[in-house]
């Protein structure tokens, strides 16, 4: 730390910016100016400092410079135009940021940043810009809450960045000696994600989900091994917001752990939002949730969201970069760069090389890679093109709505539900499907959607074009929002056809299981799934021929529900690599790695995958000795270091 | 503790027995009397508690009850034979047992026991009766040496007993969970052994060896990893004294492991014998050594010998047994049943499934199997007949004879020196060999050999009867012990032609390598390789055609040497189990494993192996879908436990 700070206030900054102090805060080197002028006259000497030392920097102004909130609301006022529709502004005290609630975030940083830069040199403080999108209000009520929370516990925020920086830099004790990776959960299955990165520095885990369809020990991954020590730990990777990847987060706060969960943006937000969501459906349905409330606010505190393509020390001995999954809004496949070229793993988490309405197609450009850690949901098999599955779906419903039948999309809130809206919409603007159809959305999937106009620059090109222009391409007159256990009943016992998108998506809990219930005994309905059912959920038994089904009813009492709607299932909207894409990412990789360890599917799809790689290594581009593991639960892989 | 103390005490004592307080001390449960008269009158009630309990049971007499050395010596001498052949009779007043040295040990105890129920019952004094074999008595030093020592520290070993006995029986506080086992050592190699078996309630390790000719990291099996925390290790199991098992142990206690080895006494011999022969020679030859008598010292007052087929508690969920493994003398196959019937794991260690002029063939039948790690040395290959071996040794020696050269055969000090001396002894007896025919012998064989002697219980049918008979098969008038560097040289020097039986095996150190000089340039001479040369040894790189090395002369300069006798290499005479030995030893086992694990083993050898097994599964009998691992260092298997 001394030496870095004296490397900084000695060599790298001019005197005219009267640095004050260096601060360490989690994976930056902060670096307080008493000049913030200086500084935003000069922006590439904070270039040139975090090009040198490879560290991220932030500057901070010293306290002492700052000008009143009143007179930084004036000077934003008289710089920012109207047409950026700022809704709010909020002081951060302890971190010196005005945090400004915008509908055009790109007009209030002003071209070039120059706005922020103007404002920085004039008051001291650093302007920290939240898209508002034009939606309901309540849509965005976890979003804000987050907010006002962080700002709430900027003190505790800051020093929690601080013991963390100190713990990342804490400088390499032993030579890298190992690098092993320990299979905690989701390996020859899908679900309950967790895999530990062990060296002889550090351990970091990477995704701690649950099992969507688990019982006892299957439940959760494997954290009751020894080698996972909570006060040992490190970091703690998150790659998505989809349960099977999220869902045990605030599980290690409760146990203990108070280091950092890295993220991107979005994955913090629809984060929050599917945990407190799962918490609610737990204490409803009389479940006893594994964690509280607070430790999804530990977990809000303790979380450093990352951009894409951002270098991140993470531990003394690691580095961690996100590139676009493909999957979801905010999923990321994970760069870990391990030892000053020790080793270098690329951990797919759930991706998608194809592209879809939402989103860009998978990242396949890395730095270094010897180790690949890949998903195989669809190991061992192709999906449908995707405009056929689309033609399949509004034929589906068009022929349903014909009888007068509704038709129950189980979907995710997040994700799959946004891909379908997005193709409903576009059916009913060029009337491939009645006028009159009407849309249900149900469950959590309204602030999801809010979350996504958030974030309009992780869209597809498309879809990112049309919320910049102030359209709100998930949205039509004919959608409507369903609250509340009545209004289902009446939708379900209405004569109107219509389509219900209602989640969990595998029928594990929710508003579509209640869907199920009501509308299952009219043959003329249709149960439409369009996404992977993980085995053990009541979608995946209900997809495999199960009609016979025990539910509980309104009052809590078990019913036997005899499934007499018609059950599809239209493969093709998946947002995971089919076994083609897979293949295809392979080909397109660069460079190629050593090591494959497959992960997230179930043995068939699994054992299928390791032998169409290693027959086909060659045609792939990859090392004829490549390496193809298959690990189960709880075994450990040595995959760097010296023998 | 206190229910099995009241169990005992109410319950399966009668009153007359006087129990005067219950201990655990290292496995056993010490029940203390005042009455061992009553005790040694009724065996049959010990026997029953330790059925009962299904723990193992020491009696020991309250120190009050015990009568004064020079009574206990009047009745002893009383009641023993003078045949018996007592040399020396010491008292541990700690433990209150009286430690007999003598010819003859049978005799000492009496038919059935009966002198030694005699001797309890009047004097309170257990006897522990040592074989004492007519040797020259400084071949003796060191065993006699570790009884003195223990002796001496009486006192730290049973307070070293009861709190290792504590520990052992901590009982369960996990349910099982799960069973894995990772590879620190001897994986893809042969050297440096060391295997960690892990479990939701405890730590063991299975030997922790050296690497004869590593280097580095190469050196020492891998210790450092989290996973393995000297303080939450139970036990420490060592299989046979050979250095790539047991040349790390005392390291252990170096970094502060307190608890328990387990080994057969004639491997706690050895071992000790071996440690400290390898601290002397790494002393003189100027290297550091990785720790120092004091820990070998320690090593032996936690040193816990079993007996063949003794089951006993290592853990709170681990029962081990021991059983011949043929391999050297006092080598085992360790049975490890965990947690009440969830798993069973047989590790070989070093085995061999054939017979010797030395030792039985290894065991074959286990209570329950579902994991078996295996070593695979010769996992690619058979070896020749051992008669053939033996007629093609004699063959070289007398061509060599013949022509007046030296035969250099380097061996191991423990196992092949004595089952060549076996066979050279024969020749000379069959006059096979020429009268003359000088043998040198040379490192710690003599005193290797006497442990033998001290242990005709454990050997083959045929050397057991002889020694009984009070011969020493390995002992022939024509043979020379060589002490010194002088009389090496002069052995060599002198045109007489001779046999020299010298160690270290693989002309890793020691007086073969100085042999190995000064024999080298003449081409009369012959170097015979009788047993397996690791990789990177300088045995290895002869055998493979290196003939021009680097050498330190008497006064430690480097010197080329040339070496221009013959080398020779004579298969057939090995402690391992060939490729045949080792699939019948698949064949014979029972019950069947459902794993099988391979290590100690090249490369190549655990591949070809691994090939066969599966391949003539059916034909072995093992299940079908076998699993057969063929793990790298650093790897850990989860074998057992929920999922
Ligand atoms: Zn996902
Ligand atoms: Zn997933
Ligand atoms: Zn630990
Ligand atoms: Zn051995
Ligand atoms: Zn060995």
């Amino acid at each position: 730390m001394k030496k870095i700070a004296l490397t900084i206030m000695e060599q790298l900054t001019p005197k005219y910016i009267q640095v004050s102090r260096i601060e360490f805060e989690g994976p930056e080197i902060a670096i307080y100016v008493r000049n913030p002028k200086a500084l935003a006259e000069h922006p590439e000497v904070a270039k040139e400092i975090a090009k040198k030392l490879k560290k991220r920097i932030v500057i901070r102004t010293d306290p002492s410079v700052r000008r009143s909130e009143k007179e930084t609301i004036e000077v934003i006022k008289n710089l920012v135009p109207p047409e950026a529709g700022i809704k709010e502004i909020k002081f951060d005290h302890v971190l010196g940021e005005v945090i400004i609630k915008a509908e055009k975030v790109g007009l209030v940083y002003g071209k070039g940043q120059s706005i922020y830069n103007k404002v920085l040199a004039e008051t001291g403080w650093r302007m920290n810009v939240v898209r508002i999108p034009p939606v309901d209000p309540k849509d965005l009520s976890t979003l804000n809450k987050i907010i006002d929370y962080m700002l709430s516990q900027s003190s505790y925020r800051l020093e929690f960045l601080r013991s963390s920086g100190e713990r990342i830099h804490r400088g390499v004790i032993f030579e890298n000696r190992y690098v092993r990776i320990t299979a905690l959960g989701g390996f020859m299955e899908v679900g309950r994600s967790a895999i530990l990165i062990e060296t002889s520095e550090s351990k970091i885990l990477l995704d701690v989900g649950i099992n969507p369809s688990g019982i006892g020990y299957n439940l959760y991954p494997r954290l009751d091994i020894d080698q996972l020590n909570l006060e040992e730990l490190d970091a703690v990777v998150v790659t998505h917001a989809h349960l099977d990847h999220i869902g045990l987060v605030p599980y290690l706060f409760k146990y203990g752990y108070r280091g950092p969960v890295y993220a991107t943006k979005p994955t913090r937000d629809l984060m929050v939002l599917l945990l407190l969501d799962l918490l609610d459906i737990m204490q409803r349905s009389g479940q006893k949730p594994p964690y509280t409330q607070q430790e999804v606010k530990k977990m809000i505190l303790h979380t450093i969201p990352l951009d894409y393509g951002e270098v991140t020390d993470i531990a003394p001995d690691m580095k961690l970069t996100f590139y676009n999954a493909g999957h979801i809004l905010g999923s990321a496949i994970a760069h870990i760069h391990i030892g000053e070229g020790l080793h270098n793993i690329v951990y797919t988490g759930d991706f998608k090389f194809g592209r879809t309405r939402l989103l860009d197609k998978a990242h396949t450009e890395f730095p270094r890679v010897e180790t690949l850690i890949m998903e195989s949901t669809y190991g061992d098999r192709d999906q449908p093109r995707r405009d056929e599955a689309e033609l399949e779906l509004i034929s589906v419903i068009s022929k349903t709505i014909a009888r007068r039948g509704k038709v129950l999309i189980p979907v995710m809130a997040v994700g799959r539900a946004q891909e379908i809206l997005l193709v409903l919409v576009d059916a009913l603007r060029k009337k491939l499907l009645p006028p009159e159809t009407k849309i249900y959305i149900d469950g959590s999937i309204k602030e999801v959607t809010a979350i996504h106009l958030t974030y309009p620059e992780l869209l597809s090109a498309q879809v990112r074009a049309r919320i910049l222009r102030g359209e709100n391409p998930f949205d039509h007159e004919n959608i409507v929002r369903v609250e509340g256990r009545q209004m289902r009943e009446d939708i379900a016992k209405s004569d109107e056809p219509g389509v219900i998108l209602a989640t969990a998506g595998m029928l594990t809990g929710g508003p579509s299981v209640e869907y199920l219930r009501l509308l299952a005994p009219d043959p003329r309905n249709v149960l439409v799934f369009v996404s992977y059912q993980a085995k053990g959920t009541l979608g995946r038994r209900i997809l495999d021929g199960e009609r016979e089904i025990t539910m509980v009813d309104e009052e809590g009492k078990p019913q036997l529900v005899r499934i007499q709607m018609e059950v599809k299932s239209i493969d093709g909207f998946s947002g995971h690599s089919d076994r083609r894409q897979l293949l295809a990412f392979l080909a397109n990789m660069k460079p190629k790695p050593k090591n494959i360890i497959l992960n997230h599917g179930e043995p068939q799809s699994i054992h299928a995958l390791a032998e169409t790689i290693r027959r086909r290594a060659r045609h792939l581009g990859l090392p004829e000795d490549i390496r193809v593991y298959t690990p189960t639960i709880l075994d450990t892989l040595h995959i760097a270091g010296v023998a």
